[in-house]
């Protein structure tokens, strides 16, 4: 059934800069077949496809891009067991959690099929003109957000489902009119693959243009690169690590006509714990600590990297506990080799860091637990760096003052957590103002790990958790990272799009200043 | 009355810098007072007074704020033919367009008052918690937008109050729930102060934190490039030339973290005459590209810098029209000597050019009009460039496709113009389709000077344009430059913004999906 070629439109490109081999995470056994690395001609010839194919998918009623990405839903479904079993076979994570992956899946293609169809998003504003105004004449003014054009996408390696070759950038760039070429992860070919044949045989039951989506199988970093600095590209999304996000937003920034940009890049995702919620649920946050740390092998944008509890005996009862817990959690397969030698590796330094007490340490991919004191981890910022994998590091604060001053000096982060209780409001007030500025979403009495998808979900963050915090990845605002709001000014009906005609309904527009 | 002090909080600062000085634009005479250049150490204060006046400001009721900002424009008013008076000098437009522009200035500070009231535009999002919910239960989930930060303005010369100290980023920058430290241009520096005072009395009369606005005379360039730097700063807006856009713009993004910066810097506002139009109304045709490359003596962002007319008779007719009204168009004083000599400089190199013809050419700011072949405009993007005054390059086309390809080949403009009438509408659909990922807005049957402030105005567009694309300075959408999405989960009442608590009304919100 794996062909183990790039996708370019509705054909199949051999390649050839190099050969990319699935491995067998669990086992490390390499996996068939082997996948030729697209060159920098069938890039090329991706992107461009992907250009000519905007004009038509960009025109379509909202109706149709809504049934394509419903179609892709039903044909990633259709794919069942076998995409289960390659998923389960490449990632090495639980086939419970991936079919839950896969449900999430195909409901973010219907959650914004059904954005699509209903048609607000697009912002429509509507000011009528009056021939008669003094001084001069007030034009008819009408705007609403249209689609940027080809959209790049860099998969991530720990949601081979979710955020890779049909994961949210792809359905929201589509969603809001944009072809897109995808750039596959070298840690799940044969998966991308089933992926991208399921967007393929969607669109060519829904009968969209040739172009509109692409997957590469790239070997090395170049031909990603050049996607970016691509001229048919108009923006791209990327979920990864802060170095290969850096590095092409870079790209993206530095091409002659500079392109947004969207990398989700790395996160430590502080969690507070104040003196009252410690006090009345020791048990329960030892417990869950522990299975936000350890969830997937670590392996989440959300998992809690630093944790600030209080001083004192209760503290010292939910440490021992969370350490012990963590302790008695065996090893487990990481998605990748270079996951886990980085993991390892950065454990092994921090086993090793005087500045560091090690409360817990298990061999391998294990979880691992260090604290710092307030005064180190103040001083040096590099202690709150993210380790990807499940570790994290504790601060014991005395005075509130500390815990603030932790917050106040973390960089950008995807989300903090508050555990509090009665009585803890004051401190949870303070603590809000100091992250509101610092974080995508604040978490009260969870956990980081999960994220919901829905309207209201904000997957994002300042610096460095994203290269810009103005936007999402998970939520219905994602579909707005991919358009921008063009203005017709007396302009005939039968220039305008659908949204922006009299005699439109079910849209919700302003007219006139007033929401309609 | 002047002082020519910079104004940080509600302090003047002397400064050390070197000296600023206003000229009378008309005459060249230089004018008092003095102003001192800001230090680093005075810029260094207004950013940390902005910083330190964030947390008060943003959490003020939606009323406050907008009680600052009508206060600001009744201030404005306040200052009554003074002000004029010396903007007239300091600039040498006339009277009725600075009238004029005032009441614009006043008027978009009511605007985004209303809007700020209102509330509407935060888009307050709310997902209902399901405890029971299987297999994990639904977390409330509850956004909106939210503040950026202390915001860094530098002023345009070209509209001395509407795009200056209190002119629209300013008013949505503030609207937006962020102080504001604003950089004078040295063009205006009494109208900057009077304006200044203004907003200072404002802030003061409304209770409004110290530093949630200064202002900054700065001499040369290092003051105003180490504010965008500044950490307390966390965005910028600039309207300027595209060398300096992008000098401030590669300064913000090479910041430790990097922030928005909205620079709205060069276009040359494409108008595409197609042939219907042109054999119906050439008078009109030529009357109205004589005064839209004419008004303000073309300093305008929106001046139409290039012109693509049908060959024939008929263009020919309405191209001798409109080379006849230049060439009797006298010249008059525009802003400043640097303007001058750059606009003088550049129509000398256009007039010596062998690719060009003259058609018109005045001597010192006179309008002129120059002529390239479609072949030479198509192949040499020099052409096209930017010439910051009343000069516009004529480009005859043959065939329909020759002016789809200047379409195709235009960089992003903020505008672009089709004339057009009935029999034009074929040529026109596929001038829109090239036109809409190039441009911030298309005009038709009008002229891209004027810019209307209203809800759905856009006034931004692709780069070079603008720095950012997705944005727009003029309209009721500039707000969202300045604000960015933030989630609350399973938060208690009393810790969320009143936009997103569960008794608020009046407020458009999207609950559970659905707009209410």
């Amino acid at each position: 059934m794996l062909q183990g070629r790039s996708l370019v439109g509705w054909s199949r490109a051999a390649g050839g800069e190099g050969t990319l081999h699935g491995y067998n995470a669990g086992t490390g056994e390499r996996l068939e077949p082997a996948y030729g690395g697209a060159t920098a001609e069938i890039m090329d010839r991706a992107a461009n496809l992907a250009a000519s194919a905007l004009p038509a998918y960009r025109a379509l009623p909202r109706r149709r891009r809504a049934e394509f990405l419903r179609a892709m839903a039903t044909e990633l479904e259709a794919l069942g067991d076998a995409l289960i079993e390659r998923v389960v076979t490449e990632s090495a994570l639980p086939e419970a959690r991936l079919r839950g992956e896969l449900a999430r899946t195909t409901g973010q293609l219907r959650f914004f099929a059904a954005i699509v169809e209903e048609g607000s998003w697009v912002d429509a504003r509507i000011d009528s003109g009056d021939a008669g105004r003094k001084p001069l004449p007030k034009p008819d003014v009408r705007s609403m957000l249209r689609p940027l054009g080809p959209v790049a996408v860099f998969c991530a390696s720990n949601f081979p489902l979710a955020f890779s070759v049909a994961g949210g950038d792809t359905a929201s760039a589509l969603a809001a009119g944009n072809p897109v070429v995808v750039n596959a992860h070298f840690s799940h070919p044969g998966t991308a693959e089933m992926c991208g044949g399921a967007i393929v045989a969607a669109a060519l039951k829904t009968g969209m243009p040739e172009g509109v989506f692409s997957l590469l199988f790239t070997v090395g970093r170049e031909i990603g690169q050049a996607l970016v600095a691509h001229p048919s590209i108009q923006a791209a999304a990327f979920t990864g690590s802060r170095k290969g996000g850096l590095a092409l937003a870079a790209i993206a920034q530095a091409r002659p006509e500079p392109v947004p940009f969207y990398a989700e890049m790395s996160s430590v995702n502080p969690v507070f714990i104040l003196s009252h919620a410690l006090g009345e649920r020791s048990d329960a946050l030892a417990a869950g600590l522990h299975a936000s740390i350890t969830a997937g092998v670590g392996q989440f944008c959300t998992n809690p990297g630093v944790i600030a509890a209080p001083a004192g005996a209760a503290g010292d009862r939910v440490v021992a506990a969370l350490a012990g817990k963590l302790a008695a959690t065996p090893e487990a397969p990481m998605l990748n080799a270079g996951i886990f030698e980085n993991y390892a590796g950065k454990v092994a330094a921090r086993s090793a860091d005087p500045r560091l007490r090690t409360l817990a340490c298990g061999k391998g991919s294990a979880p691992s637990l260090f604290e710092a004191t307030v005064e180190a981890f103040l001083a040096e910022p590099d202690l709150g760096e993210e380790v990807f994998g499940p570790s994290s590091v504790l601060v014991r604060y005395g005075k509130f003052e500390e815990a603030l001053a932790i917050a106040h000096t973390m960089e950008g982060n995807l989300t903090a957590t508050i555990q509090m209780a009665a009585g803890d409001e004051g401190e949870a007030a303070g603590l809000v103002a100091a992250l509101e500025t610092r974080v995508g979403r604040i978490v009260f009495n969870g956990y980081p790990t999960g994220v919901e998808v829905c309207q209201a979900m904000v997957h994002g963050g300042p610096y460095p958790a994203t290269s810009d915090g103005r936007t999402t990845s998970v939520g219905g605002r994602a579909i707005e990272r991919f358009a921008r709001p063009v203005c017709y000014q007396d302009t005939p009906e039968g220039l305008l799009p659908e949204e922006l005609r009299e005699g439109t309904t079910g849209v919700r527009r302003m007219v006139d200043g007033k929401y309609v």
